[in-house]
């Protein structure tokens, strides 16, 4: 999906709202475990309860891996339940080198056809960069996460410009010339930092986990952060996944997903 | 597998050798291209070839992946022909926030029956520990990698601990009271930084990628990072997998494994 098209959908639905599909089997109502496929099940309700509203789905691949090899054909499957006009990301945090980061590039945009992927910065340039080779596709670089291990080496050195700050600033050195649009993964609880973000990345799409249940608050995050066309997307899994666990689920979800988009839309111009 | 029984087969076999199972279909004789299974086939063939030497497959799931959902039954099958008594990692480097990294630990640990697997330290703590709660199991964080991009980031900065040199004290203190074992990941190809790593890590298990196509020199591995029991594993992908194209390509890769596992014999105490 180029980035017009997503900017269309953006001012269209007034939404900057990414939805994770990360079906979690213990947490589902019992009606949804009384199915014969109870995640294939859950996914399409899922999305059918909540596409108006969304812009974006999120599939974090570790919920798929761990129902092991049948897990990666559910995942195909749901692929497929995804209308045309949302933007599919593979949350997979790959990072490897060169002719692995090749493969996993295939593996992503040729097989399982999403639009984009998330990847870890760590190994540097050579990781990153074949999946910038696709015209349309999306790449989204770990820049400051929303975990509490985030501490642990994003804001390393304390003096002088910290190692988020420096992948922001490589990321985009990375993205010139390139077909594919490279954005950042920012999560929503570091609010304290989304102005040295938006000071070293102005334009950068930005992908916004960690509003909800981990925390983030989502009127700071579009204050900050949301530019014109939007630049953003705000992911939300178990506040709308898990909003009831009871039958009303799909509703539940439903409400919990315009909610957000409704203090979205005050913001998308 | 437990720490004693690794370094009774090192001793064994006096071999630090993991071989990495990365099938290229491009790159196979043209014989096993001819094979209703190709993979399947390579890998059993290689495995037939080389156990003699090895001491650890290392399987890097990209090369599975990229065959899209059926490379999962296939990385599957793969495991099951590895001797019991060799050590099995999945080259995976996840890394994920607490809940998705538990859910990745599930799927390499409990659903494909591993030994170990590799992480990348980016997230943090929490995208770590998940793994480390698994008696007998063994987790390798991304240290100081082999390829290019390793210097965007793994030596910043400059000046005072450079980001691999905290991986490795943090790596150290997380491993504190953990059932699992934590090692790291270090490329032959840093050779000037192995006098570094082992002060700061003298007894940590290292896995070793990037010698033969990747250029790291065996004998400066050895002489620098092996300790008594071994304490490094050596990877070879390529250099074996690849020696020959032609029909000979099993001879071609036993004499491979057997050339790397003679100089290794002379550091194995």
């Amino acid at each position: 999906m180029h980035e017009e098209q997503l900017i269309q959908q953006i001012q269209l639905k007034k939404s900057l709202l990414c939805i994770g599909l990360d079906p979690d089997v213990d947490r589902f109502p019992e009606l949804v475990k009384a199915k014969d496929e109870p995640v294939l099940y859950f996914n399409e309700r899922i999305i059918a309860a909540t596409h108006k509203y969304a812009v974006a789905y999120k599939l974090n691949l570790a919920f798929y891996e761990s129902m092991g090899v049948k897990g990666w054909d559910v995942l195909a499957q749901t692929l497929k339940m995804i209308p045309k006009d949302i933007l599919i990301i593979a949350d997979a945090k790959r990072g490897d080198i060169g002719n692995t980061a090749k493969a996993y590039a295939r593996s992503f945009f040729d097989h399982l056809e999403v639009d984009g992927i998330t990847v870890s910065p760590y190994m540097g340039v050579d990781a990153v960069e074949p999946f910038l080779t696709y015209e349309g596709k999306w790449v989204f670089v770990l820049a400051l996460t929303s975990n509490k291990g985030a501490s642990d080496f994003q804001f390393y050195p304390e003096n002088g410009e910290a190692l988020y700050q420096r992948v922001l600033r490589k990321g985009i050195e990375w993205q010139q010339g390139k077909p594919s649009t490279l954005g950042f993964v920012v999560g929503a609880t570091q609010e304290s930092y989304f102005k040295s973000i938006r000071s070293i990345a102005p334009d950068a799409w930005l992908l916004v986990p960690g509003v909800g249940a981990q925390g983030g608050d989502l009127d700071q995050v579009c204050q900050y952060l949301v530019r014109p066309g939007g630049r953003v997307l705000v992911n939300s899994s178990r506040g709308i996944l898990y909003a009831s666990q009871g039958d009303d689920f799909e509703e539940a979800a439903t409400k919990s997903a315009e909610l957000l988009q409704k203090t979205m839309s005050k913001y998308v111009t």
